[in-house]
């Protein structure tokens, strides 16, 4: 089966933004066994967006429109869905009432021009939207599948996944795709492959896809065939191969993000983990505390940014500062341990470094980073040398901040 | 004047790949008056695209298509476009001994294949490919350009500068656009545009589009005209009628982030900031990190997740605790107050909430989030109501902290 996505936004047209709804989507639709053939991104254009639908309802077998279901004049997309099916637009009070109980939840009054968001396509299926006011909608077509989902990520995601997977795979032939994603840290992506290359590419099921991202690099396994058990088998017998080849340098086996992984091994051990964040100010907290129930294990920690908060917060030695520098294995290693102990955690973990674009020096460029690891066993500090702007080098300084623990805590 | 583009390679429709050259060229059109009113991306289908290129040219005067250009057989760029066009393809033989010169430049032995691109289609321009084997054609077919232009950002960027922009230049009316952009934080969408709209939909141009993310609402005006400072002058009148609107609510006139713009009023004050954070877990240090030069200004943080740590991190009295629950407003005023007597800072940001999906209780559901504020004519604290999943709470917490910061400073 083949599937169109559009799309909408005249935002999406500027040389600013970009529509990465689809990637999403895409993988989505992949795994149902489903084949994008053609995107298209149109602007707030009612006529213009007609017709594309009504071209794309001609030749495939499910359209997929996102964005343009706000409340305001320039959301053309209900409209325009509406003008090429030649169906008319029906008003909803129980959508109207949903709205309205979402504005009182947030203590606010509902605007008027949000009633437009209460109209479906005639004989469309609402899809609720549990983050945000637009519902999507479901509608079929003549054989074809039409589906409007809103434009942020994060309403867009959870509607598709829990709303239109569940439809789509009753409407799709049954043959099963299997994936697993094997997630590895603290490895350069050219030796992964290269290691790893002879084995994956012998197989042509399961198809593997290698991603990388700064610290991050994911091998994603796909797997087909009218079984599921026979998927399963030709996803573990590959795995299996690669596990062996790779050993403590995969960190996850189900996709599970690093931080989520360390927290379950702090979690099983009942050890705690606290932080002390110069050159990533926040990050490394961040990311430890999006993990649901990181209560469990997360302490706290210190953002202790310039000398005097070294200092004053963490009780860092004024001297060993002046001697060594504030970007220094010394400070990292006193870092990492003064949180350890004012907080009382288990482990902790230190970062201090150049994350630029100024502040570099000869004796520490911009990218230089020390990572302080403090753990029942004592305290280590390693040095690090990233290259890529502030954004790339605080990403990978947490990342590997991340990845030490982990092997900090199953070494031990 | 209006162009498409397309992006074609089948490559450009797996979830990991994304069509990025519609970016620099939609840049490069729009500096010359040349609105992008579609993108669209298709696989190496010759059908498919030469219908797409048929529809394109019936109702745009310029079309660009890029990729699928290469030797090989699923390069379909040249057939699907003389398809569309009706017009034959013609073999150049100068074209065959550049591409070959090149082969021998680069001590390798040109394949048969290459031959392939030594066509073009009748009537078209070369395009010469310094960085490439395939040229580019330009082609004009009754009033409209049709530009074929090779995938990789090296070949096609200095092809299309060098040898497309004259050409267009000499072909449109002299037009510019120019465009600004305002963010506004601490509004609902809805109430905005039902404050502004009766003003902007007044102007067919500027054109306004308004974008909204959480807690945060860009709102982008676009001016064309045949002057650049005509152009300026439609937007600054604009501009000014929806300032006089939105009065304060507008953090941003030049696009710059929350962060950065909070970053800069503290340092025109000589200002300092700290943060005591709990629900936020180190998002908000991040955000304020994030901008080069932040350490003018940040102090450092403290990240108090747990009761004990707002006791031993920041001192709060165990009773203010089991009196009023971590999650309350004297806890966020305390905890702010605290963070700004340790730091010594001028002003504190405090957060304390529940991020969910557990934790909510009857009186604090998930959502209930403190936001603190120190500055140095007192400490404030404020009660909210998010909506949404963990990481939407926590990005609404962050994003308002800094929202009542910025009007903390700037009514002092």
């Amino acid at each position: 089966m083949d599937a169109e996505i559009i799309a909408v936004g005249s935002e999406l047209l500027t040389p600013q933004r970009i529509d990465t709804n689809s990637l999403y989507l895409t993988e989505q639709l992949n795994a149902l066994g489903v084949e994008v053939v053609a995107k298209a991104v149109l602007g707030d254009d009612r006529p213009r967006l007609a017709e594309a639908v009504r071209a794309a309802v001609a030749r495939s077998d499910i359209l997929i429109l996102t964005g343009g279901l706000g409340p305001t004049e320039d959301d053309v997309t209900r409209d325009a869905v509406a003008a090429a099916l030649e169906r008319r637009q029906v008003f909803h009070p129980e959508i109207l009432e949903a709205i309205e109980r979402r504005f009182q939840r947030l203590g606010r009054r509902m605007a008027d021009i949000n009633r437009r968001q209460a109209f479906l396509i005639a004989g469309a299926a609402a899809l609720p939207n549990h983050n945000g006011t637009a519902p999507g909608q479901w509608i079929e077509h003549s054989g074809r599948v039409i589906i409007l989902l809103p434009g942020p990520p994060p309403e867009l995601q959870p509607m598709f996944s829990e709303y239109c997977l569940p439809r789509l795979r009753e409407a799709l032939p049954a043959e099963v795709i299997r994936t697993r994603v094997l997630r590895v840290a603290g490895m350069p992506e050219s030796d992964l492959d290269q290691r790893i290359s002879p084995v994956y590419l012998e197989y042509r099921n399961p198809v593997t896809t290698i991603l990388a991202a700064p610290g991050d690099i994911q091998i994603h396994l796909r797997a087909r065939s009218s079984s599921e058990a026979e998927a399963e088998r030709l996803l573990e017998e590959l795995a299996g191969k690669i596990e062996a080849l790779l050993g403590e340098n995969i960190y996850s086996r189900d996709g599970a993000p690093l931080e989520a992984v360390v927290g379950e091994l702090l979690r099983a051990r009942a050890a705690t983990l606290s932080v002390a964040e110069s050159c990533t100010g926040g990050l490394l907290g961040e990311r430890i505390t999006s993990v649901p129930g990181s209560s469990d294990y997360f302490a706290g920690g210190f953002l202790a940014y310039t000398d005097r908060m070294k200092i004053e917060l963490l009780g860092l030695d004024e001297q060993l500062l002046s001697e060594h520098t504030a970007v220094s294995e010394q400070v990292a290693a006193a870092m990492a341990e003064r949180a350890q102990q004012r907080t009382g955690s288990t482990f902790a973990l230190s970062t201090t470094g150049i994350a630029g674009p100024g502040g570099g020096t000869e004796a520490a460029p911009v990218g230089t980073v020390f990572i302080g690891v403090a753990s029942p066993r004592g305290c280590r500090a390693h040095r690090y040398r990233f290259l890529g702007n502030r954004d790339r080098i605080r990403t990978l300084t947490a990342q590997n901040a991340l990845d030490l623990l982990r092997r900090a805590i199953i070494g031990g």
